[in-house]
């Protein structure tokens, strides 16, 4: 059971997944759904729609990739046991997705699901190209906390990650791989530029010095990647009781700029980095 | 002037949007979008492009209709004096779309532009169909005032909107057109569900008494309708000093339920209200 929420209970069997386009009236879930075990996420439609690729040429599963989602809010691919899905970029349009995914897995009666976001961030004193796995997730003052706004108040959740997954996914790197592969804590923004201490936005009302006290400060609390999603992806897991994970490959060291100074070659080649990680440890599971 | 940003004065030469794929060094801003006086922006990357091609038949002007956004992230079409553009869902991908917008507009000497939001929310007493422009933006607890998270602080601005601005937009409605359309206050969301009190996403800790309460003090404060992009949009257009409107169709009336309960076809008409509204504004200013 990922939610107990005693509402949807009366509404299962006309329930609208609203941002996909999908409903339990006229989708049978568990017929397309129900042999789910590991769903992929990430900001971009393109890059989900690789993912599936690959996983399909690495599962050796033959299908057709066919986007389930028939809105244009989120696109969603199944490959086999594996489902991938876009996120969009920050929390909102994050959680959006989550309570959906989450219903659409309890209506398909799925059962020790295991949930993935790839995406991409900027490193704190750590080489371009380095993936971190997210150990907690914190906000912006650093703490390890979900604040959510319900009903005219603030809901606070905890953001720790599956320790044992982030570890197991650690060792899936080949050691002929030459990047480095780290656990660490992760700082989740509601923006890209002042949210993260960016000089380069529209509007900057810091100095340079301000910009790097705080990312000083960051580093010093144990942050060592900046992203827009991991803190409502670990409050909202959690709460379902979903083991998941956060890996991102840093196209930057933010304590050394704003943008990332590398050939577009090579920030192609390091986003593929999670998705082979994540790729192989879903292939290794299936093997066993 | 949009920005008076000094630290983009360094590197306005060499200054990468990121999420739209344009950069000021390959790409001639002014001779591109010189000329714009209009941005339509929309979550739906679908009704962006049918906006652009609504334009472009009102306003008849011919143009292949191309997507300038080389990314994933956003689609941009330029028709004319005017850019249609995506945002995504929510403020976090809403601010990231405006600090680009804003740059590119800057860059490209750009002057007296008018941006408008177009989209649909939530009602609270209003006859599903209407259409609402909002007057002012208010947060979760009623307050018309968007939180932004700066270097570990909490930084507040204004979320008032250009009144003149709505009551020009009230004045475009054609009598014979058979819906209501007001001025209002808007309440902006970080969430869907939980947080727009609705019992149906994955989680709900909360009761049904609850959430009318909470959805009857929004009313009481002078809330019409809810969504999640006006209060960061109102915000970022009074620091660029730029007139702004939102213009959302309400699909239904949350004090009456969470999902709305009419047929496609009449959703599909109703979304067309503010592009319609809008482009008759657009028509009007040119014609002059």
């Amino acid at each position: 059971m990922y939610t107990n929420n005693q509402h949807l209970m009366k509404v299962k069997d006309r329930d609208v997944l609203l941002h996909f386009g999908l409903a339990t009236a006229k989708d049978n879930f568990e017929d397309m759904f129900g042999d789910v075990k590991f769903v992929c996420s990430g900001g971009s439609m393109n890059r989900m729609k690789s993912l599936a690729a690959l996983i399909s040429k690495e599962l050796n599963i033959s299908s057709e990739l066919c986007n389930l989602c028939s809105t244009d809010r989120y696109v969603l691919y199944k490959v086999g046991p594996v489902l991938t899905v876009s996120h969009g970029m920050g929390m909102p349009s994050t959680t959006i997705m989550l309570h959906e995914i989450i219903k659409l897995l309890q209506y398909a009666k799925c059962k020790d699901v295991k949930f993935f976001r790839i995406g991409t961030c900027g490193g704190l004193s750590l080489e371009p190209g380095t993936l971190i796995v997210t150990g907690t997730a914190v906000d912006y003052k650093f703490e390890p906390v979900f604040e959510q706004q319900i009903l005219g108040k603030i809901v606070s959740t905890s953001t720790t990650f599956d320790k044992d997954l982030a570890k197991e996914l650690l060792l899936c790197k080949d050691d002929s791989e030459k990047f480095e592969m780290v656990i660490g804590n992760t700082m989740s923004t509601n923006d890209f530029y002042e949210g993260q201490a960016r000089l380069d936005g529209a509007f900057c009302d810091y100095t340079e010095e301000d910009k790097m006290k705080y990312l000083h400060a960051a580093y010093d609390a144990g942050v060592k990647n900046i992203e827009m999603e991991a803190l409502c992806i670990a409050s909202m897991m959690n709460r379902a009781g979903m083991s998941a994970a956060v890996l991102c490959v840093s196209l930057l060291d933010r304590l050394k700029g704003d943008e990332a100074a590398t050939s577009t070659k090579d920030l192609n080649d390091w986003q593929k980095r999670p998705l082979t990680i994540v790729t192989r440890y879903i292939k290794s599971k299936l093997e066993k």
